[in-house]
């Protein structure tokens, strides 16, 4: 078997905060040197724009204020960012960063070690960053291969929408938890988290924002599905979480009222329970039984808005993914992995609404659409398009 | 020695929600039966209100529309409950409650058994609600015997702000921090605190809301006080959260955006050090440092609102101290009761703006003083002053 030593030079998408106050999005031609002994070169072929992607892509910039110029095939985005954000901004200033947490493609090279060339020529999914590149070199050891006949698109949200729906399952058991809730629950990852949940067994409550969501969530046999729109959402939501005894949220907004509503509805619905089995346990501290919502995206940017009457016993979170796979440990983490690896195609296949060019995820169009982090909206670049 | 086997009559506050929207303030005259073997009866004479008290004493109802009737012996106080707060208290609708958390007093009668005969005579401090009232029927075990030539009023405070304070430095050693910042923080708990960290070597950072109260802590050797009234205020926070590495905060207000900012500030605090020391670990989710704020109390009834600036590693949530004892364990427990014994005179002296009887205590100038829940306004009820 042949490597190829040559470099490799491609296109690579880089966001960069400048101390003038401005998002700067550029695409720039990078050298990919050689692979070392235990490395591979793949080349890119799908990588998922995810709302956590966007995060580092954009900043904190209002990105009304873009405009556009550049060439064509080497376009250029600039927004403004508010003041007050930058001081927030010092860890990154002036420094073009590459993005993309995940994605999918071929082994184009490899070091001389045989794990690294077992690998050439086959198709990998990949975890790590930079992935908004044409090339990108990597260990061996982080490419998981896919089976015969996958594509790059099957593979490439192997990792973030899975490992987290998974992880959200293994939070609950961690802490002691019986069911779940789940907010923005009509996206791909919703979609997933709904998969596993009627596969193992766990009652899900899933809060969407309109009809069209609700709808779909029903279609794949969800059987609690509250409309946050209606005027009878906090009820419908109350009512929910009698049934399923759900005290466990992961909430993918963040901002505004929802983590509120969702603990006040929690504890209506536990003290509902009480006072039909244990009338005299009224404390006026509110229940005793732990109320946790973990904020996991910022799909709204708004502050969090929390009204406290729901007791003493609640807690509001952040929640990653790489923090919680090193709490849960080796053994639970390689468990969570495999069973993306066998259930790819089913549980965990991911849906996409457009295949763009790394060129095209920097027009007007694209950022319009993806921008705005729609469940339903959710673009693949396939770099190798340019 | 003799044993009174008459029931004690006596006068009781009492709270009471009722359906029609109102709550009702008034003192009823209540037996206390003859105590059973293990059981004593307690003569209060001093009895503090704490805002935890205030809670369940007022519920929610609005204090500015209270309306004040009844007798000189026997007043009543009617005030209105906002309809939005009503169907949060179906569990104590109609019902009178007794209120007061703790207090302190002389034992009047005794049950048989030779644990409860010892205390006859004896001044004791109590905890389990009901204090305001003339009489009250404990268990023995109960009881805290106070040290000879301790007043009723030296020992009304024994548990709720001790014990809170202690258990502050104990969840902060529970939970791997390694420094505090407390707010309301020149209140007799934050006080107490202060000669705690002081005593046992524990950097504090002390939040207050003006001039005086900075001005109160620096007298007793506070060395970080910040005064949110000031406009530097959240840079003289991140200064003394750098200094002191404080990454766990205790908050009494609840609401605005305090607890926002103080995890804003520790972030800020964190990624200072770490742009000095480690410069290239930028993440964009912020720093992996947890960063803690347990709000204990509700000063501040509006909404919690935070401006989620400070990364993915955080939590807000309640704390109370009764979960947080049996948390703890046992022998901590044990420990820190041993401690507010030794100390109670020195470390955990609390001090009263006013003495007043049961009947003052519902008098409009004095629910217009401590009502407003303001640091330094702390009133003792001496019950068997009518």
């Amino acid at each position: 078997m042949t490597t190829s030593t040559a470099p490799f030079s491609g296109l690579q998408l880089q966001s960069k905060v400048q101390d003038s106050g401005e998002l700067v999005l550029s695409l720039a031609t990078v050298q990919t040197p050689a692979p070392e002994a235990d490395e591979v070169i793949v080349q890119v072929q799908a990588t998922p724009i995810n709302p956590s992607d966007i995060g580092l892509l954009f900043g904190p910039a209002d990105m009304s204020t873009a405009t556009f110029t550049g060439t064509p095939t080497h376009p250029v985005v600039t927004a403004r960012i508010p003041a007050a954000a930058m001081p927030g901004m010092a860890g990154r200033m002036n420094e073009a960063m590459p993005v993309g947490n995940e994605g999918a493609g071929i082994v184009v090279a490899a070091g001389a070690s045989p794990e690294a060339q077992a690998l050439l020529g086959k198709t990998v999914a990949l975890l790590g960053g930079a992935m908004y590149a044409q090339f990108r070199r990597v260990k061996a050891s982080q490419c998981l291969p896919l089976a015969e006949g996958t594509t790059a698109a099957e593979g490439a949200s192997c990792f973030v929408n899975p490992l987290t729906a998974l992880g959200m399952v293994e939070t609950m058991k961690l802490e002691g938890h019986s069911a779940l809730v789940h907010t923005a629950a009509a996206s791909n990852l919703g979609q997933m988290l709904n998969k596993i949940c009627q596969a193992d067994g766990i009652k899900l409550v899933n809060i969407v924002r309109n009809a069209e969501a609700a709808a779909a969530l029903r279609g794949i046999g969800a059987e609690y599905v509250c409309d946050s729109s209606l005027p009878g959402f906090t009820a419908d939501l109350t009512e929910a979480l009698v049934a399923t005894g759900a005290t466990l949220a992961f909430d993918a907004t963040g901002g505004g009222k929802l983590a509120g509503q969702i603990l006040s509805c929690m504890e209506a619905a536990i003290n509902r329970s009480i006072l039909l089995t244990h009338p005299k346990e009224y404390s006026r501290y509110g229940s005793n039984t732990l109320k946790q919502v973990y904020i996991y995206g910022g799909l709204d940017m708004r502050p969090t808005e929390i009204v406290r009457n729901f007791g003493m016993t609640w807690g509001v979170g952040g929640w990653l993914l790489f923090p919680f796979l090193n709490r849960a440990g080796v053994a639970t983490a390689a468990a969570m992995k495999a069973r993306v690896s066998r259930e790819l195609r089913t549980t965990f296949a991911s849906h996409y609404s457009k295949e763009i060019s790394l060129t095209q995820a920097l027009s007007a169009e694209a950022i319009a659409a993806y921008g705005q982090r729609m469940t339903g909206e959710k673009y693949l670049i396939n770099p190798s398009l340019g």
